[in-house]
């Protein structure tokens, strides 16, 4: 089903790759461009087929229909400004960023038809050369409309993501950043932060615990410090929470206090248990 | 190839089990028994196949000529210390606890044949009913003799290991304890304290990065509480470079430094690349 003439993706890497190849495998645009940096990431997406054509300049975006940013936070507000005065009347466009206060403020303002999106498939993986057709599948996708925002432009941007196979929710910026501050920049934090911590020499008697704990460590930098940047007051609510709770682990070892551990234990063994797999 | 007449397991779970089903299906011994507090558990191991028959009492393990302790920690001790009456003259001992140091203090002077033995092979998955006869096949198997061990007994446990597909490997049971603290009993507090502080009213949001830092977080209690009373040093040793690792990246988010902080991310991340998959 048809439903944009011309599309274009800024930033073709594991994300904007994968709507890519979803958007083509599923016939939902007559055309799809890409824009990025580097020539190789041109020529590699080309070759897997997520765009049909590619450019170095953003300016190429002027005849899209739907411009998609996916970038890190402060690239997908930099770039969001610049094409404000290229966008042809009427085009829509959205993003993916992982955080969306500051991205919906600025670029809500400077693009009549912007709508946020956060698709949550990101993964420690990066580049066109891991994206999937099928990466949004199953997966949730955030939309963040505000009361500036469209209908007309949110309502098509829920059908992309039908369309690419997430279930749509919606939240205000605010709530977004506060609880994706919990279920993702936390755990990367801690990720990082865990894996810092653990000298080389003990590296080789790494298991399974510390190779899943630790997987997403190895995510894209510059996309990680912009979300940390960009949402700093959240996840240092977050942190506070986890302080305490690591505390109250903490003393009761010091403590020998098996009871109070046992209990602290089991009610975080429970919370786990009911995360959906 | 026989190793021996008669193994007793003494604790039939997931990892006691996983051993029945290795000897089992590699003949390693003429009969493999299994004790037991549940009778249920007995009954499942039989028909599962990694026991040939069952026993609620620890006595029933005095015709072994091999006997293997898989259970807590703390259980572990007490039920070594008390089969110490009960072993046949020249029979084995060996254990499969996650910390070593009071396990081969205690037993090391109980039992005349004692090997301290800890696979690096368990998962948040519990129970003789996720047993599998290849949960050792590429793993690490830590073998932590000290000068007291009796030489040929360590041949024989690590003759094994070996057979059970594991890779064997020798450290003291100080360096075992300092080392694992990093790697696995650090990640597993810090996976216990992180699903602790995420509020219940944003798990829906949950993806794979949550999913994977607090898989282990499932993990069997009792098991923790032990490893986390007996390792307590090393352990509080090692959150205190966590806490470091993680105050330097919170400081860099409070100052807005991104330079700082994307220096600490990349140190992290290239640590995390060592690891093999």
């Amino acid at each position: 089903m048809r439903l944009f003439n011309q599309v274009a993706i800024v930033g073709v890497g594991l994300i904007g790759g994968s709507i890519g190849l979803g958007i083509k495998k599923r016939r939902l645009a007559r055309q799809v461009i890409g824009i990025s940096r580097h020539r190789k990431t041109i020529n590699l997406a080309k070759r897997r087929g997520a765009i049909d054509a590619g450019f170095l300049d953003v300016s190429a975006i002027r005849q899209a229909d739907l411009v998609i940013l996916a970038a890190p936070v402060n690239t997908i507000i930099q770039i969001g400004v610049r094409i404000s005065s290229l966008v042809k009347p009427g085009a829509l466009v959205t993003d993916t960023g992982s955080t969306k206060r500051s991205v919906v403020e600025i670029l809500g303002k400077a693009l009549p038809n912007f709508v946020g999106a956060h698709p949550l498939s990101g993964s420690e993986k990066q580049g066109v050369a891991s994206a999937r057709d099928d990466l949004f599948c199953g997966s949730l996708c955030v939309l963040t409309p505000t009361a500036k925002t469209s209908r007309s432009a949110l309502s098509i941007i829920r059908g992309l993501w039908v369309e690419l196979g997430a279930r749509v929710i919606y939240l205000t910026p605010a709530k977004h950043d506060r609880f994706i501050s919990y279920t993702s920049h936390l755990p990367h934090i801690i990720s990082f932060s865990l894996i810092h911590s653990v000298p080389r020499n003990s590296l080789y008697l790494a298991s399974s615990g510390l190779k899943d704990t630790t997987r997403i460590a190895a995510s894209p930098v510059g996309l990680w410090k912009d979300i940390f940047l960009t949402n700093s007051e959240n996840i240092l609510d977050a942190l506070k929470y986890f302080s305490r709770s690591l505390t109250r682990i903490k003393h009761a070892i010091i403590k020998k206090d098996a009871k109070a551990l046992e209990r602290i234990l089991n009610q975080a063994r429970l919370k786990r248990k009911e995360i959906k797999p």
